[in-house]
């Protein structure tokens, strides 16, 4: 039995390797694909988005895209770390995978219609275009299995000192989806930290020998240097198949379930994620918070994955 | 040449180490003893303040009473962790020595300006009386050689999920001190709870083996039950010596000068610290921030303190 | 040349007369009618639409539901001033016009692309429909020739001391609809608090001797009733159809071209519209601001549509 | 029976009239005068407070000086109204009367203990000294009479569209006395801007013919023109001394018993009083709030007191 699913993204690099981890894992079966504005604005994610599907041959799964930007706030992005294109490294191929001319509303309302088991939604962008389909469409709300996000953290942040950035560019989307009670799954950077891309890894990906692996080392070597230099993290880590892996296999990643809250009034705070993991605030629990990551089986799973592509 | 200090403290398990801590060590001159509402009430601490001193031999530390809530926010103590006198464990004794008729900032103006060179301020509490001098005496500002405090945190809080108690207690003090420009190192949780109290660490305390190593070792057995019990911390840190420590022997702590911000308006995220590790913020470096205890030496410290005490 | 207009409402006592006022003016063509949660809940604001029509005999203006709660906080009603059903007083007849089964943002999106002129958008709720419609359809904004609003306010709120109750349902929205660039007209209660229902008012619009105007005489009495027990208002504002007079003529309210922001984060002033009526604040005009009616005018507008209904 | 009290001030021109009031006001005695930073810096608005004094033959009335910024913000004063030395106008004279050695807060104790009836405060500046006064000197509160407070509005603002300017340049000052429990009445925009100064007025206070006289009506000159130039307004308010006609005159000012909040967290709205006039938001009442002034009246009381002086 396979998890079918809908994967919501903004790539940016690591946003990549979800596609073909959801693509290529024999878990999974990737339904459709939307694009949402964030590591980069949405031109060039519903573009990396289809040229993530051209590189690695993944065709016949639909790619719309959504929202330009979040609902309140305005739009910030991460060219900072993915490049002024969002993809920045290797040489970008034209893609041959077209574009859907439905929203991605509308693509993750018909793909969840159309499925006889309910769909799990996995977003490894700012949560816009999920809040709106929570919003707009309360038809398909019971079709979704479940919605695991990267995003948030239990620690520090990236974008603030307490912020991590999908949440910091969207957290009222982020507060509309806690709302919903749809069995939420946050994938913060407590447990993306974790999977670090050594040269072990990078090599790894290169030594799988086909298109996808030589694409993504590349990838991988643009990425790595621009988390040292922005960032100063050593090796830099691979967030977004991270949330992939929950479904994928979920052994490789240890949560607990309890209370999320994302703050949306304060200065210096705006976008945390307030998770308290010891029930101090004695509030209801709403939602599982991924910790850990076992990290040698993450990391089979991508290179197996990279392995069934093109 | 030893270092003349004020400690502003609210006592408090771990309070009381940082009495003993400053009026053991060679290498400092305790001057003044103030207290503060924040553990508990400020008649508890003024009290405890003074017990910490009869236990220990302490005479001749004048110990002035200070506020009795923060400056703007309602009162909020830590009763769930130091009992409800705010020394829950040992029996304690009727304390012997006086309680000086100042109030605090008298005292610590005084001190200030009695003495030959500048005058360290340790504060282990919410920074209440600290705020108040900063702003109520400007003439004798330029006899602080500096301000060492125990609250904050760079990653989770204890009181909230991102806020340490002392900053949420009184967040605005906070920012007053910070706005001062004096000198100001922050001694937060990311340093403190590296100062585990251990069973070695107990033991160790009470075989100094004079009086106020027995009453230590009661006061840590409470502390440590506490922590278990209401954070589900295995040992329970002993935060306030650890900002001592910074003056008593500065290698016993290393620290980085970066950016120190508190939020005032979050509704989830009130009184948390946003410290600007990596620069992301690009604001001028306002505070050095203690991010790691040399443990061994630490304990050393306190140990050594104590069997200097009665 | 008549404007075309589209109506988002939440009926509710003066949304009625919105309804009325846009079908029955000379000067206006009603093309659509959409709903809101607001004054109360969805079901009810959208049969209660119906039921103004039905009464008036107005048929042939399509009408679809949309938002059924704010963008971001959750809904709040107003049934302490409505009543429960949303629409006290009067016995209220089984609707005889249909629902449409679009949505309200499919609905405004059709009504904008069919029509060969600019549409403007009257809106006497809170602006949740029109916020989504700003958002996810980028495709017809262009066709919007403006969007004129009744909520807000210059002075007093009605639901907090300094908000309006539209705009503190849903400030996301209004936020929002603001960012967007759109002409906006803001109708708050400056100058609705001017078209006080009082006893002649009331007896004119019985005295058109129709059965609109009997229904609107027992809509009217409740509603002052309500006011007068709620606010402490002698006769009670008919706030929403003053928002239709704008476009119906112009000459009827005096308007100033100045700042509008409103208030995402107060805990005491949420949603309040801040409008800067003297240039204090140096920024950007964004808003016409609504400021007086002339009185007379306004009510015969009322009277007079009331006159050509059923 | 002559009522006592302490005037703290911070003038600024209207606050001179306010300590003229208060000094040649036949049911008043004025104990001491305060001054704190607001309308101009500490040094201008204390030698302001002695060149009032000076130039009305005010002797035997200590003025210290108090606070030099607000208790949390950063200082914000109002030179665009009232001139770089916070008096512009006459030409001002030297001041002849001393400044007290103590501080506001010392004097202000002092005047308390040393009075055998209980004393009035009244302030027409931010409230920063009699917060201070508040949280230092507990022991003194019982002397307080009352709080009498120039400031806030129950409608628009000066500063921002919602804040009047005492309001938002300390509003932790005023949250902290709200808090006390102290009789406090606000005397705030809704009332002061019925104290126009019209020509008839200031020929008035000019017709009085004794220096004073003369002094005040070139200060009414200067604040007349630039209200109008800063915010459009006709003839310009004299906002303080409203606050000392309460206290010298009762029936010149009516005011209602209700609740009185003041934001702390909005980013637009900072500093707003939130009155809640009609019970809305359900909460005990806290504050006397002025609302309607005797016009007449009250310039009598000026121009009588402004002829008992020199």
């Amino acid at each position: 039995m396979t998890i079918p699913l809908i994967l919501d993204c903004d790539p940016g690099h690591d946003d990549v390797f979800a596609i073909w981890l959801a693509a290529g894992n024999p878990a999974l079966e990737l339904r459709a694909i939307t694009t949402v504005a964030g590591n980069g604005t949405l031109v060039h994610t519903t573009l990396n988005a289809r040229i993530a599907c051209t590189v690695a041959g993944i065709t016949g799964v639909p790619i719309a895209a959504g929202a330009d930007r979040p609902l309140v706030k305005p739009l910030a992005t991460a060219e900072w770390i993915h490049g002024e294109n969002g993809l920045g490294g290797p040489e970008l191929p034209e893609p041959t995978v077209p574009l859907d001319p439905r929203s991605a509303v509308e693509l993750m309302a018909d793909t969840l219609l159309a499925s006889a088991e309910p769909v799990a939604i996995v977003a490894t962008g700012p949560l816009t275009n999920v809040a709106t389909l929570v919003r707009d469409r309360p038809d398909v709300l019971d079709r979704i299995r479940e919605v695991v996000w990267m995003g948030g953290t239990t620690e520090r942040g990236n974008v603030t000192p307490y912020a991590e950035f999908n949440a910091w560019v969207d957290p009222d989307a982020l507060a509309i989806v806690l709302a919903s009670g749809i069995r939420f799954t946050m994938v913060g950077l407590t447990v993306t930290h974790q999977a670090m891309v050594t040269d072990a890894v990078r090599d790894a990906v290169a030594g799988v020998g086909n298109r996808t692996g030589a694409f993504g080392a590349e990838l991988l070597d643009f990425f790595r240097q621009m988390n040292q230099l922005s960032l100063g993290l050593p090796d830099g880590p691979l967030h977004d198949p991270v949330a992939v892996a929950v479904l994928a296999d979920p052994e490789t990643v240890g949560s607990v379930f309890t209370r999320l809250d994302v703050e949306l009034a304060g200065t210096e705070t705006l976008g945390a994620t307030s998770v308290d993991l010891v029930g101090i605030l004695e509030r209801e629990p709403n939602a599982h918070v991924a910790l850990e990551l076992d990290v040698p089986r993450f990391w089979r799973l991508i290179t197996d994955a990279v392995a069934t592509l093109a």
